[in-house]
């Protein structure tokens, strides 16, 4: 009876790839671990871009200068 | 000072429900282990279907599912 | 089938304190929302008092300040 | 490669402030436990009152009483 | 950039099989949402039993009661 | 009332150095968004270096490759 929860940034994950992941990740404990599908639960969360920090940086602006490095 | 994170499907809890559940859970935690109500923090989660998964599927096809089987 | 956290200082709950809890939250959640119990699932986590701040302070240090003034 | 989770009520903090946040626990990393920022990821959650509880109450309703008795 | 969180029941979970876990969901966002798996982030947590509830009851009472059922 | 969790490696962090983060991040909410510090919780999590994985290896092994390669 796991419990898994997944944190994405919110950019267009369609319900279809939501749904892959939800089966992924329940396959994965299955095969892994031998749990249970059953009461096996997952929680995605989609975070807006200037709630997701990254290298001390809302996660758009981290990105602007990784591009501007390279 | 407990922390308590209660996650539910987004299904038209009433803020009068989430009073209901913020209130139960700290009389709980109060009535069981004397913990200081003042200091107990509640948070509560509502979570789109689509995001929230069991069984493997996301939780409207597992319910869909469930009806077809029963 | 919600997902309940509960974290509280590490002070000794017993096994049977918990089960309170599991068991009171679920009823709760039954009571309030009709949320079926037997996709409810709770987890508790016990947090050791230097990892627990209040007020800017660890626990113990909290407490001991809050007898000092009274 | 710490993972920050941020939790406050909704009530209008701005990009800039979360950017702040953002940083300046990031830096508070670094300089006590010498994390690499590079790695260090931070998510802040805004959440409405009606879901934030303390003392047993929903937040707006608890902020209403401490006014009333002060 | 995703971060995701595991909880699992302890019941001896090799090293081998975290690191399948840790494998497995990070291709998974890989190949589900193109992820850059450098900057995702897996965290697993192993709860005793006792402080994992179910049904209302501590999973191994849980198990033991589905037992007697079946 | 802001909550705040902050999850590390287990590398040895001490007492005193949590309760710099515990300061250093609460003061942080005062100073950006004006928080009340009283009621600000902080909760630290110490994780196993075998059960976290940051680019799909647990966080040893990733180091041990980074080293290799550099």
């Amino acid at each position: 009876m796991p419990y898994v929860n997944i944190k994405i940034t919110r950019e267009g994950a369609t319900a279809e790839q939501k749904a892959a992941l939800i089966k992924g990740v329940t396959d994965l404990l299955v095969t892994v671990l031998d749990k249970n599908p059953a009461t096996t639960v997952v929680v995605i969360d989609e975070v807006a871009l200037e709630d997701w920090g990254v290298g001390g940086l809302p996660v758009d602006e981290y990105r602007r200068k990784a591009r501007e490095k390279s």
